[in-house]
């Protein structure tokens, strides 16, 4: 992840728990002593955003808070562990706990959720990807932490990648039409995928040279019957209702990519405690 | 809400999402005609932000989008129901749906969560309350989410209360000395509250007259034992560990105040759907 | 005063200044080299912001200017007195100099009034607190101003205090239901205040439990006569038509605080030099 | 002044004043209804800013409040004069309040000095100028209040104008160099002007052709002899220790400008009520 | 192009020139009537942002601009015709004079240059493409005008297409290696391109499944071998050293696609004048 | 150039081509080795931002990239010749490649032209001046590309200085009317220009005391009867249809200065290479 975008973001969620100044602080310490702080798991996870986003909290708040030691994104760490040492002035570890905190426990929690999918599928070929469900402005950081817990992403957003759904199909009265428009009109650079409700329109998709397919809500044979359909000449992502339950049977059917807005809509928190 | 604050919020998160163009939207569609969209909950839940921050985010994006009907935030809706009918110019109903849907669903997610345990502690005379563990940049919304769904709103940040932490007890030696120098430079407008952890510490806090004693991760017993010593000298305030199972026990035990951080940091959101 | 918050306010102020360069500087000047700067009283001031802003605006610009030595805030300079040597290049000297300048001589001021205020009712114990009549743009320069010059803040903003005014209890139909209907929504760590016009307010005030009485506007009869009444039973503001003259005779019926507003909005510049 | 440039200043002032939210307000009322509000002068006062400030923050707040009348800027007002009446729904009226009082108070107290500096030189050929002393981030307004006034302005800023100080001289070794360097560099649609402390750089000033010649500090005599001296060769700037007593004598020599920083430094606030 | 992109690109463009006020017409005007503006082209051109762009500069400024007739983009219009007819407040259409010619000129600029390598490839099948040689801060615009004058766009930016150039292959050691690497982590969504600079490393490119080609300063000869070897396989894009002299032989090469980077980087702006 | 006002602008151009993130450079590196970077000159050109722009864009992604070497600006450089040498981590400058390109290739290519204008008029004394037909949002770097080249600004924006067209001309009735209003309104550090179509507009201009007088689109032999009439008493300004074949010819009139458009608005950018 891009320090160079980060910085921005953690500035102005310092600025939204800052306010005007932390008033308990500066009116209780007199001095500004170097302590440690200690990150801790309260539960199992999987590391996201240990060193580049909850360190960085601080080192933006003060550039003279050094990290003593801390563990790798993607790494898993057991309830009690230790994820991050800091030492820096106390004032600073103070008023940066809480959006360290913040963000840490939810990037974690989306790593954690993320890993606990794709272990589901392992030792099949299929992606566990995320959607455009993440929390408005943390998209940047949610779709990290999917990569941190071994999923991949899905398109970032609206300008850089081709999905044609219903309406769009509605509009241009069929698949092959919106298909051509929409490669006519876009970056040769990008792909052009269609989500397909039934075999019907998964047959037009093949016909007209869709390049993915989504299978969007099929039931798990009638995605199978699609991959044997389609027998690689597209890509094929099945979509919706997936959970940690069907995910392996769904991965079975032979889809390549399976998208989980669950990974970042509802995955909760990580616990994660900060002791000086 | 402040529609004066939120506006500029809504305009970064559609900034995140739409980049720069829907290259689907706008190579499909040669006209832009007006249709009709309509949000309904595929779940029961309690309404938040449906009119003020759903409609309105497609009345950024274009101020031609009419409101035809919506649920009033803390209704509670039935799976099924209809919570938002617009009109609007297709292409814009299109490039705000899934900001609309990823704030609505966040939303309705909290204040359903919240409902749930205002009603636990029916008849009684105690306050659910969030905590600072909000989503960094959505604060604003979190905790409108909060009151909407029955709860109380706890300070908003580092600036507007004092809470007094062990870490600040530590650095002044005491808890009556902590409290004195912070009455000595904060606002007259503010109310001193300090975490207790032990009785001894809930004597403390009383000889030197904080205004709120926070009861921190305390038994149940516990917690009783400290409001029959406090006995209205102070504000009683209970936090952590608290969960639907546990909250009606606590809240009778006579504390004025139970903060709730899960409200905030991992209510699964809500699921609605946005059809055309 | 948080650096983390103070440094764009410096930017956007060094930006009003300079516009797109300093022309006059830049045609002069061949070469950029180090030079010592030093800021004097002109006349006999309360220090504020001499090291955290004035110095400060420099180093925003480049961060090799150095702090010789300068007056720690609070303290007390004689005309002539030096209150902060710089040595730095001189083209950054020149640029920055009337932002400096323009800042420290209003900080100062606030500061110095301040002091005179607070000296005034030296031995009696009443706070001397700023209002909201703040220069736009600048609250959290001047409000620390105001602590500096030994004086205290009142709310900093519309969202961390409740004030009920007339209006207010007019929409109510009593201060009564306007306390009830605050109480019940606003958070609790925030007091309840109620601007009182006469004794029979200040009366409904006591019986329904305000935290905090303003006394708006009365003579000093009237108020000698209100804080009897209220006997400790709230805290009590005096507010409106203060100045030097009377705030002892104020001050001496007991009130615990008195609002100044010409504090903030009505403080002559104090004058200041900066010599190469 | 520019309605697209003032928008943008109102929301930042709205935003440092309103925090996340009125909670008095938004706690007191159920219903918004509209109201009458009306400014009034409580002393002799100078119009700056009444409609273009004062109400367009009401109107950034919310569209829907209008003005039933309202004072021209420049017109003069006698205490208990009505500037203002507007009509509005009261939740808007209240919440911007303060910050329409902050900006019109300071703006007519600053275009009320003007006029009375502008008046003490009637009949004389002078003009009464602002200075770069302005307060941070109200330079826009506060140079519009001072032409409102009767005044002019001084350049806006470091990059549109050339004013050749104590500090260019010293780096150039000569008048003469400066004015050179800076002829020679800067565009040929701006003047040059050079800060003279006596008579032998005056006439050095003439000899390299200044375009306009500050007289810094001189006492009234010595200025009489400069006017003399330079005899409209160039334009004639007095600057330093201007007060209302002096201000006269000094046009009295024959100066063409008179800066005045305590125009924008010093002025304290117009009173102005505004009531419902 | 997407209005709610564009208005603040337009507002900032539009502070960049007007700064603090117009003064000229501050100063000259004392009504601010009525009067029709009209754009004409002074020499042939292809319309871009004529309607979008241009007018929208002055809507900005005031909404009260109205549109009378205007040119869609993508016409060609001739010198002397008549491009956009607006009727609005004279301050208004001044101030915004410079900003609206500065951005048409340039789109046109680009379209019109667009359109002539466009219009030399007639009939056969490639497309003429843009590269990310936009002007800093206008990539929105210019990307657009590309597409207005019948070419199309490459990437928008480094995070929504891969292109893999020789320092890639190096840090590898291998186009296979690079391709595998992208391949595993970049979203499925996404093509993967190859900068090849010779034949074998063509070849490499088949072998290891590169989605798009692009032949990086080959001669035509050598283009045309790479069309023959890749055979449909991938996407071919010639690039470097296109010029209107060369361009159709390049595309009866047979690639595919033609990047041009002076379509940005080296456009003349069109002259277009606005009069009153 | 001002470092200060410049990063600002580098991190929003870096913002615009990085998007969220260079996905091909992120997947292909696993480690981020030291490498040096060499910016070359493709053809011949006058140096400009190769130190302050080009190398700064690298120094905002990451401050430990070091300027091994690079020329000064202004100075002329043949084809084939380094003008910047540059080391550090490799996927910063791979990040930062094409935001410097674009960047300097547009400042020499700037720079360039105006040196060739300058040139042409050697041994006279005239003036080359730009325009405000830059491109929107790099005024303050194509300013300065052209003062490096040996050119001089023209106003920077329409609040620096004066400039009466057509539309006042009419507005007022007259240029004396103008003139008059405009010198009775704006700051005396501003000269007035008048832009006159014809020697009778010419004469109003003296008469009326214009301090410039710009010669619009005249021919060469208009413009040499207007340098004799107007003799000394304003400067003169030739504007319109300049270009290198004719520029010499109109110094050769006299005129002071020569504003030219197209050094801003149709510059083909320099070819610049950066290598590995």
């Amino acid at each position: 992840m891009d320090a160079f975008l980060l910085d921005s973001l953690i500035r102005s969620f310092l600025a939204e728990d800052i306010g005007h100044g932390d008033i308990t602080t500066d009116a209780v310490f007199d001095s500004n002593p170097e302590i440690t702080a200690v990150f801790a798991a309260r539960e199992d996870l999987v590391c996201a955003g240990i060193i580049g986003v909850a360190a960085r909290v601080f080192q933006v708040l003060n550039p003279a808070v050094v990290i003593e030691s801390g563990l790798d994104d993607g790494q898993k760490a057991r309830a009690g562990e230790i994820l991050l040492r800091l030492r820096g002035p106390v004032k600073d570890l103070l008023r940066g706990e809480r959006v360290a905190l913040n963000l840490t426990q939810r990037l974690c929690g989306i790593a954690t959720m993320t890993r606990a999918y794709v272990d589901r599928v392992a030792g099949l070929n299929t992606r566990i990807t995320d959607t455009r469900k993440t929390t408005p402005g943390l998209r940047l950081l949610e779709k990290y932490a999917v990569r941190v817990g071994g999923g991949h992403n899905h398109r970032y957003n609206l300008s850089d990648g081709v999905l044609i759904k219903d309406n769009h199909i509605a509009a241009c009265g069929s698949i092959t039409m919106a298909v051509a428009r929409s490669r006519a009109a876009v970056p040769h650079t990008v792909r052009i995928e269609v989500e397909a409700e039934n075999l019907a329109q998964v047959r037009e998709c093949l016909e007209c040279g869709a390049d993915i397919i989504m299978l969007d809500n099929m039931s798990v044979e009638e995605m199978g019957r699609a991959v044997q359909l389609i027998n690689g000449q597209a890509l094929v992502e099945a979509s919706g209702g997936v959970d940690l339950e069907t995910v392996r049977q769904i991965a079975e059917t032979g889809v390549d990519i399976i998208s989980v807005g669950r990974l970042t809509h509802s995955a909760p928190a990580s616990d994660i405690s900060m002791d000086f």
